[in-house]
C-alpha cells in the first residue's frame, strides 16, 4: 500500500488530522490497534477549547458539536466555602464547549467512513522504518497477514504507550516527567450536574472537580492517594467525599445516584522532545501528558494537529518543506505553556503530602489574590479557554 | 515613664509609626537597642511602593523623598538574552520609587528629633509585661539603670531577632517558615547603574538583580549557594558572575568599579501568627520575613504600620477598640499575599538545586507566558507596585 501520510492511532488526534488533510486533498491511511467500538467506549475529557472547535469546523465535522455541545461562558473555583466565578467570556471574549471526547471521536469516524478513507482496525506489531530515507515504511500485522505501507510522512497519534515515540532513537530524544503523589477517583453518573458550570474545588479535605458531559450526565472527581483501590470506594463513600470538598451552596444541591463508571487515574506530566524525527511527527499523548486539571490533554493534542496540518498543507500545496521542519519547535512552545498551566492549576488546588504549613498558606493566599485580581483571573482564563495557536 | 504607645525598635517601621501617631496627637516613646548611627549604617532595601510613599506624606516626611527619589515606571525581567519590560505605569497606573531605606530612616529620625519625641538609644534587656492586664510595662536597661515604661499599647517593630515576638506565649503563636537553598551575594558600588530601571534576571547560570540607590550608586546581586564565603568573592569574580547572568545588551553596558560593601544574605520566608497579643502589636520583620525578590520586606512593614496607625487612631480619636482587635487579621491577609508574591518571584527566577529538567522547562514556559500575556504582566505589576491596603 502507498499513501502520502500514514496516521498511526485512531483516537481523536489521528482522526482529526485525517479529516483536515482530506479537505486539503492529502491522502491518508489510518491504523488503529483496537476496534472502533473499543475506541468509542473510552471515557475521556469533555471540555473543548475554542481552537478545537475551530478545527472541527475546518474539518467539516462540527454540525452535531454545534447543536449538542454546551457553551460555558464561565468556570467556578471553589475555595473552601467560596464560589469564585471566572467570567471566561467577559475576561477573554471566549468560552469553552462541553462535548465528550467520545462524541468527538464518533463524529470523526462518521466523517472518515463517509468519505471512504482507508482505516485499518486491530492492527498489531507495528514497525516504523525509513524515517531518515526517501520514504517511510510502516509494517504491521492485520487480519493475520504482515502488510506494509510506504508513505511520505508518519503521524504518530498512538498515545503514550504506542510505538511511534519509540521510533525516535533513544539517544536523540529527551523525555522529562513529573509524577504527582495522588490520583483522581472519577465517576460518571446519570444525574443532573450540581452546577451549570464546572467547579474546580479545593478544601481542607483536598481537591474535587464537578464536571459533566451534558445536563443529565455528570462527571465528578476527588483527589485520592495513589494507594487507594477503586473497590474500596462505594458510591456512598464517593458522594460523601465529594460533598465535603465542594462549597456548601453546591453540596446542598448535589443530586447523587448510582455510578455507571468509576476509576482512579494517576496524575502525571510528561514531555518528549523533539516531537519530530525525520519523516515522523508526534501528536498528542504520544509526545506529552498533562495532569487533567484544566482539561488540556485533548486540547493540546488538537494544537499539535493544527501545526502538523498547516505544515503538511504547505508541503503538498506549495512544495514547502520548511514549515514541516519547524513543527517540533512550534508545537512544543505551546505544549510547554499548557504543561505550565496544568501544573499550576494542579498545585493551586490539590493537597500535597509533602506540603508544609507555609506552603498551604501560600496556596490560600494565591486563591485570595485570584479572587480579588481581575488580571490574575484573566491570566487563568486565557489559558483555560486556550492560548492562541 | 508613661506613654500611650511604646514603640520597640528604631528602624523605619517604628519610626514611621511614631510619626503617624504623632500627627494624630498620640504620644510615643521609642526604644532602640543600638545607636542612631548604627541604624543609619544598615544597607537595606530601596524600592518603595506607592502605599509607602503615601504614608511618608501622611507622616509629613516626604519632602526629600519627593525631591531625590527616582520614579520608575517600569521594571525589566531578564530571561536569558531577552529583556522583558513590564510597563508598571501602563499596566497599573502606578510606579515604584527608588530611595534607600537608609534615607527613609534618616528623614524619619530628623522628623522625630525635630518634634522632640522621646527616643532612647542603646536600650538593652527589654522585658515586656502586662500585655493582658490594665497596662503594659516595658522594663529595660538604659544608661546603666533599669527603667520602666507604663503604656497602653506596645508596637513591636524590633525585627526578627527582637524580644517582642517572644512576648507572645509560645503555645499561642504559630511560626511557619521556608528556607531557600541559596543566598544573595550583594555589592554596593559607586558606579552608574547598568540600566535606568531594575533588571531581575534569570539565566542558565542563575539569578541576578541589577538595582540601584541612585544614578551614581549601584546595587547588584547574584544568587549563590549558602556554602559560599564572601571572602572568596573578589570584585572581579562578582562582576564576571553578574555579566554571565544578565542579558547581553545589559552586560555590554555594565560599568564596574570597586565594591564599597559586599555581603551574602540568606533567603527566608517566615510568618508568625497572630501578629497581636493583648496590648502588643507586631509590625514588619518582628512578625514576618520575605525573600528579597520583589522588594517586599520594608513595604510590607509599612502596610502593617498603616493598619496599626488606623487602629490606634480609631482607638484614641473615637474610643473604638474594635479596629485594634482586627489588626492581626487585616495585616496578615496582606502579609500572606506578599509572601505568595515573593515566593513566586523567587521560584520563577532562581535555580533550585533540587529542580528537575521538567521543573526548569516549566519555569521557562512561565517566562514565555509572562512575555506574551498582558494579564500575566499586570498580575505581576499589581503586586510589584503594591497591593492596596
Amino acid at each position: 500500500m502507498r499513501t502520502q501520510v500514514c496516521i498511526i492511532g485512531g483516537g481523536p488526534a489521528g482522526l482529526l488530522l485525517g479529516q483536515l488533510l482530506h479537505r486539503e486533498g492529502i491522502d491518508t491511511i489510518l491504523l488503529e490497534r483496537r476496534t472502533e467500538a473499543h475506541v468509542l467506549s473510552r471515557i475521556r475529557a469533555g471540555v473543548l477549547e475554542r481552537g478545537f472547535i475551530g478545527l472541527m469546523h475546518e474539518a467539516g465535522v462540527a454540525d452535531r458539536l454545534e447543536r449538542e455541545g454546551e457553551r460555558h461562558g464561565g468556570v467556578v473555583i471553589g475555595a473552601g466555602a467560596e464560589m469564585i466565578r471566572l467570567d471566561l467570556a467577559g475576561l477573554t471574549g471566549h468560552g469553552v464547549t462541553v462535548y465528550g471526547q467520545t462524541e468527538v471521536t464518533r463524529d470523526l469516524y462518521g466523517a472518515r467512513h463517509g468519505a471512504g478513507l482507508p482505516t485499518l482496525f486491530e492492527v498489531d506489531e507495528v514497525a516504523i522504518g525509513g524515517l531518515e530515507g526517501a520514504a517511510a515504511e510502516i509494517s504491521f500485522l492485520h487480519e493475520g497477514e504482515r502488510k506494509t505501507i510506504t508513505c511520505d510522512y508518519v503521524a504518530g497519534c498512538d498515545g503514550f504507550h504506542g510505538p511511534s515515540r519509540q521510533a525516535i532513537p533513544e539517544e536523540r530524544r529527551r523525555e522529562v516527567e513529573k509524577v504527582f503523589p495522588f490520583g483522581w477517583l472519577g465517576i460518571l453518573s446519570e444525574t443532573p450536574p450540581v452546577h451549570e458550570e464546572l467547579i474546580y474545588a479545593t478544601s481542607d479535605a483536598g481537591f474535587a472537580l464537578c464536571s459533566m458531559r451534558s445536563q443529565s450526565l455528570s462527571r465528578y472527581y476527588v483527589q485520592v492517594p495513589m494507594s487507594e483501590r477503586v473497590e474500596e470506594w462505594s458510591d456512598d463513600r464517593f458522594w460523601e467525599a465529594l460533598r465535603a470538598r465542594i462549597p456548601a451552596e453546591a453540596a446542598e444541591r448535589l443530586v447523587t445516584g448510582p455510578s455507571i463508571e468509576k476509576s482512579i487515574a494517576p496524575l502525571r506530566s510528561f514531555v518528549c522532545e523533539p516531537m519530530q524525527w525525520g519523516r515522523l511527527f508526534l501528536c498528542g499523548d504520544a509526545a506529552h501528558i498533562v495532569p487533567p486539571t484544566g482539561a488540556k490533554g485533548l486540547n493540546t493534542a488538537a494544537s499539535d494537529v493544527h501545526y502538523l496540518w498547516q505544515a503538511l498543507t504547505a508541503r503538498y500545496a506549495e512544495g514547502d518543506e520548511g514549515v514541516l521542519g519547524t513543527y517540533s519547535e512550534r508545537a512544543l512552545a505551546r505544549v510547554w505553556k499548557t504543561q505550565r498551566f496544568s501544573w499550576w492549576m494542579t498545585q493551586l488546588l490539590h493537597h500535597f503530602p509533602e506540603q508544609t504549613p507555609y506552603d498551604r498558606r501560600v496556596q490560600e493566599a494565591e486563591l485570595a489574590f485570584l479572587k480579588e485580581s481581575e488580571a490574575a483571573q484573566r491570566a487563568l482564563a486565557e489559558n483555560y479557554v486556550g492560548l492562541p495557536y
